[in-house]
């Protein structure tokens, strides 16, 4: 443990003048027997989540994805000549997988901490073995998703509980990513689920593509796209209606957890959108109506369930190991989180546990007004 | 000048323990030949906008008024025994008006500038000479409302450029205000235009009533009501429907000024009337609607008025002595803000100018987005 600080700067870092620096700002923790020392911020050309483990394996965390507001001309702009892969953008958990050298995969979240449960869950559901034996070094970076989930509730299509997808495969120490094409090859091979590859095409025609796709998605309730140059290095993100609306009234159901730029940001896509796809503006005002009710029921509703003093806050199920499962009701505690266990039962050799993560700002500033607390501007 | 900390610190503040930490503090500026040192923000039991004129007349600022955001039971756990007088609150630019003891009244902002334009208006709309003449240590806090204001520009019928409406006389060095009847009486009596008094009733009455104004109040279009103690003391607020709509389409208008804490606080006043006036949810989904509405359509217009490069920000208009409304542009310029004179005219003794604000932070991300700029999360 006591040397992560000099793994990284020794082995990554040429802009760190101190590794007494670094040092300072890794945050510790321990799970599964290892020790881990993890970066909270994006710091000395490292990524935020970067994470040692045993004080000697380094795991890169994985780069901020840029968004466009507008497809055109933003494609062109940010790719340079060549092709660009459009792949779809899955609404779930961000997740790096690597396996330090003994054959036991470990699974980080996005923030660098080791989740037990999330291991758990890679472990079972992905043939790991194999891919790490030819494998050694990589980091397989992929998306938990479904309705049970502790960190999303998305639901896809033909994903009944919880699924995970594999969107890159990185070298874990340089953080480098194998090209696209390469990856959905590798990915196939070892039998790893992977999002859906829409096409690969010149950047003048990608926004035309990724219009079409985008409205197929939207449809359907879906996320978005990652445009991404064919070497994996140049990423744009960019996502639907229906994403930015599911997404407000997720922000506006505990709208004193989610912080007033989560509430901004959505707005400013759907606008940029609406500008762009609808320029004779036949489904603005349908567009606003939309986003008006997310934002208002939700947050009405919250209103009505703090009068009548239910709970408010997020629903999850977890559903695995019964001792992983224990041990990520433990991991979220030890985070703050509040936790009302709704149901905890099982089934067959599983432990299905339904929690709420409780809004505690939510519940109690939404408690002081009604009560007759002013709001002081 | 050089005592105004001083002549604050002597005359006012038990709590402050050093004067050079009060002068530290003052904001120095120059106006209409006077020495003005303006406080900017609450410090040390004094409000915000507090200022010297001339070292020597402390003029005090008008204290933040709570708001609520459920009258039921915000109101009578706010005011004690006793009655409540319900007035109207107007959408204007709240200035406060003192004579400094030589028959030239001066105007000062909310934030402690003295403004040459307002003042001006001031002299020329009201009779103050009588007024200070009676009452010399007398500050006046009257709303300057109208569609033609350098500041707001809100329609008030039978206004059909600007005019004042007192709201509040207090004692300018000790911002002591005078009994809600005393003051209507007197700002009658010198023939002051003062803001509407819906009746005085007890706390547990005042919800209803206050529900029955404002539903009067928001099928007019206009901002709400203040709610306060007969000694004047004790103040509370509340807005209308109509009011949050206006101030979300203002915001969307140009989203990049006017910050994030703007709408999420819009919303949240929408959310908890929402709750309150709409029991069964009849009306819910129609005000979630117009709310959509009111933060989308403007947005998308700003993006595309940037796109076709026109000017984006809000228009005003000045009306007034030539010599005034000049200074009133290089008031403005003064503080750094970008105007374009769209019209420029003399209407017998007055000059006439219609200008614009100009937008700058909203011009300038919105132009770089649409040429291709990405949004880093």
């Amino acid at each position: 443990m006591g040397n992560a600080a000099e793994t990284l700067y020794d082995r990554l870092d040429p802009d760190a003048t101190d590794p007494a620096d670094l040092a300072e700002h890794l945050e510790r923790h321990d799970r599964l027997g290892r020790g881990c020392a993890a970066l909270p911020d994006a710091r000395h050309g490292l990524e935020r989540g970067t994470v040692v483990v045993d004080g000697e394996t380094v795991v890169r965390g994985y780069p901020s994805v840029p968004r466009a507001l507008v497809l055109d001309p933003t494609v062109a702009e940010h790719f340079d000549a060549g092709r660009v892969a459009v792949e779809e953008k899955l609404n779930g958990f961000n997740v790096r997988i690597v396996d330090p050298g003994d054959g036991d995969p470990l699974a980080f979240t996005r923030s660098g901490y080791l989740c037990p449960y999330t291991t758990d869950r890679a472990r079972t559901l992905l043939d790991l073995g194999a891919f790490f034996a030819g494998h050694p070094d990589a980091m397989v970076c992929a998306e938990l998703i479904g309705p049970e989930t502790p960190y999303t509730t998305h639901d896809y299509e033909g994903v009944d509980s919880h699924a995970f997808r594999v969107f890159d495969v990185r070298d874990r120490a340089t953080g480098e990513p194998l090209p696209v094409d390469r990856r959905r090859e590798r990915c196939a091979s070892y039998g790893l689920p992977q999002p859906r590859l829409f096409g690969e095409w010149e950047p003048e025609s990608v926004p035309g593509h990724v219009r079409e796709a985008i409205e197929e998605l939207d449809e359907r309730g879906r996320e978005g796209v990652v445009m991404k140059s064919p070497d994996g290095t140049t990423m744009l993100k960019y996502t639907t209606e229906a994403h930015h609306h599911a997404e407000l009234a997720y922000a506006a159901g505990t709208p004193f957890e989610r912080g007033r730029d989560f509430l901004f940001s959505r707005v400013m896509r759907e606008a940029f959108q609406a500008y762009e796809f609808d320029e004779d503006g036949g489904r603005l005002r349908e567009r606003a109506r939309d986003l008006g009710e997310s934002l208002l029921l939700p947050f009405v509703e919250t209103i009505r369930e703090v009068a009548a003093d239910e709970g408010v806050g997020d629903e999850h199920v977890a559903r695995g190991d019964p001792e992983h499962v224990g041990a990520l009701l433990d991991h979220l505690r030890s985070f703050g989180v509040e936790l009302d266990v709704l149901a905890d039962e099982r089934e067959g050799d599983e432990r299905v546990v339904r929690f709420r993560k409780v809004a505690e700002s939510t519940r109690d500033r939404t408690r002081h007004y009604l009560d007759g607390g002013t709001y002081d501007e």
